[in-house]
């Protein structure tokens, strides 16, 4: 209940970068819901298993709506077409779709194939005027990555990388709460991100497509979790890789790495991520005040967690509804810098996976 | 129910070194009691905190009495002989405790001294005759504690060291299900050990009397853990040492180390040591098939924790009484090599400490 000129000041302060009152979502409250405006008109590219979660959470969507289908499986489209009433002008293929660039009924288009494809399909979603939004890792090298935010900025489109933990209300909730200081000094950080993954034969398994192993796939939850639970940027990494199945996890195909960060004020991150075992879906953040453990942390699911004060009880939702809904408002309310998944931050990511495949080749700390 | 000549196999195999179906112990059930039978008559050699609690507990113990006292404070010679009625012929002090070699009413003395000091403590109480239990870890180095395994040797007594987990009903219940299978191949385990040290004069700081910081109290804690979850003995260690209060946690004591091992199946673990935060205290035990929580892990208090089949449900006991019941049953009734807690264990624990000191100085792995 502060003064217009309390307002104004804390107002200046957050313009100016200094800490935020709450999150950098901007909500006055963490449940706050998207309100009604425009609907950001999207086209999926990649109609495999994740891209049908995307579309089916869409549905509920109060500010995005599926238009559009880019995929190289004729059968799949004629299939989305029926389910989600889209109009044969807004389908495309591989081969086509630079075409989309004449389409005035798309406005963004959401990447969903295997992560070695991204680079050069986020360039020519960029290349044809429309805002991209690419699953993560939002490429395979850091290289590939700076590239594609370029190309973004110069054709004055946006970039997101598909990061739904920064949209999920538990997680906003310990985000905001170490923010407030509730948990004191930051001093460890844990992320176990692992699951067993099946079928060898899967793109994931395959270098050329999916650029390495699970670190590229599910390590990177804990990766970008370190940063977001810690809110700060770690400066060293150390890594040990085990491999325990060279059948199955070729060469460049990591199968389980435990990675060690550091950051600037001392707080150290211990993490996991392996495609070996599953169980494996916790983070842990410790402060000299408080705890917050959350587990699952990261799952599709509902996300659960305790603090020292009690059980996390944030709202339930869809993380792909919340984060469509959300990256709508970014891009079409210019609420951009307010949440740290842009192109800039899927560059940070890869800059560490850089780094934690460095470590662990040398077995020695590599710094950031 | 199997017929006298399976009974034979299975004791024969067992002989040989193969999987035990029963744990350590050789508990019939987990939760046995201890039965009657003669009583281990014992001498503490310092009084603090933890003597304390160890005289308390083992007011109810079955087969194991508190007959003695060594300590260099006369006040609590006469506090302790009030309350445990202990008689002026069983009182000693650090300079003439070597007497107790013609005090036939001792059997064992339980060293709970500072780390710096067991060693030449131990071997004046083997060089007494008398049996030791040391509390942990049993020495400052490997060279220390592989003199006071010979001295206890040629003495003819035993050297227990005080690692109370291996009685714990729940930690015996999960190492049971490991070797039982019910996990399946372990791949990772986690240890978290660690709280925020109060008071900075205590002996804990001081190198002279503790050889090291948080490692050397609470950290070996997820080491010895590390080995009796996974169930095999780590061939690699990696460390990173981090200190953010060099003014408390001065050269030599250590206050937040992350420590790795590897194994020879291929599993791996991820532990935390540390004097610098509280809300450290957890396994994690993960296999192909299942997994184990323990929350608190090594906490005096009640053990708690859930495997994939549920909560862990075994029956709540004083560590430090079932202890020292199973230390008299061990010692009185020669049953020292079924739990894992002799000077030779002591030593491997003291082996990878040293291991990890190295590891963490040098910044690379060392193999053992």
């Amino acid at each position: 209940m502060g003064s217009r000129r309390d307002f104004v000041q804390k107002m200046t302060a957050t313009v100016l970068g200094a800490p935020l009152l709450y999150d950098r979502t901007g909500l006055k409250t963490l449940t706050d819901l998207p309100v009604d405006g425009p609907m950001l008109r999207v086209a999926i590219m990649g109609l495999g298993s994740y891209g049908t979660r995307v579309a089916k959470a869409m549905q509920t969507c109060k500010r995005a709506k599926l238009v559009g289908v880019i995929s190289g499986t004729p059968s799949k489209i004629v299939d989305w077409q029926k389910t989600y009433n889209i109009p044969e002008k807004n389908c495309y293929n591989y081969e086509d779709f630079d075409a989309i660039k004449d389409n005035p009924d798309i406005d963004a288009v959401y990447v969903i194939t295997p992560n070695g494809l991204h680079h050069s399909q986020v360039i020519r979603v960029a290349q044809a005027g429309k805002h991209a939004i690419c699953e993560k890792p939002m490429a395979i090298s850091v290289k590939e990555g700076e590239e594609m935010v370029q190309v973004c900025k110069d054709a004055g489109v946006m970039l997101l990388v598909g990061y739904r933990m920064h949209f999920e209300p538990n997680t906003l909730k310990v985000i905001h709460m170490r923010k407030a200081g509730e948990f004191g000094k930051i001093m460890f950080f844990q992320g176990q991100s692992g699951f067993k993954i099946g079928n060898p034969d899967q793109w994931r398994l395959n270098y050329a497509l999916s650029g390495g192993g699970a670190m590229m796939d599910i390590g990177i939850y804990a990766v970008n979790g370190s940063r977001y639970m810690v809110g700060e940027e770690p400066i060293w990494v150390t890594a040990q890789e085990t491999k325990t199945d060279p059948i199955k996890f070729r060469e460049g195909i990591d199968e389980t790495i435990q990675f060690q960060f550091g950051f600037p004020s001392g707080a150290v991150a211990s993490c996991l991520s392996t495609y070996a075992f599953s169980h494996n879906d916790r983070f842990y953040l410790n402060g000299i005040k408080g705890f917050a453990e959350m587990q699952p942390s990261t799952g599709y699911g509902p996300i659960k967690g305790r603090t020292h004060e009690g059980p996390l009880t944030e709202p339930i939702v869809t993380h792909q509804t919340l984060q469509m809904d959300r990256m709508a408002e970014m891009i079409l309310d210019g609420k951009k810098a307010e949440v740290p998944l842009d192109g800039e931050e899927g560059v940070k990511d890869l800059r560490i996976i850089e780094a934690i495949y460095k470590a662990a080749k040398k077995g020695k700390k590599i710094m950031l």
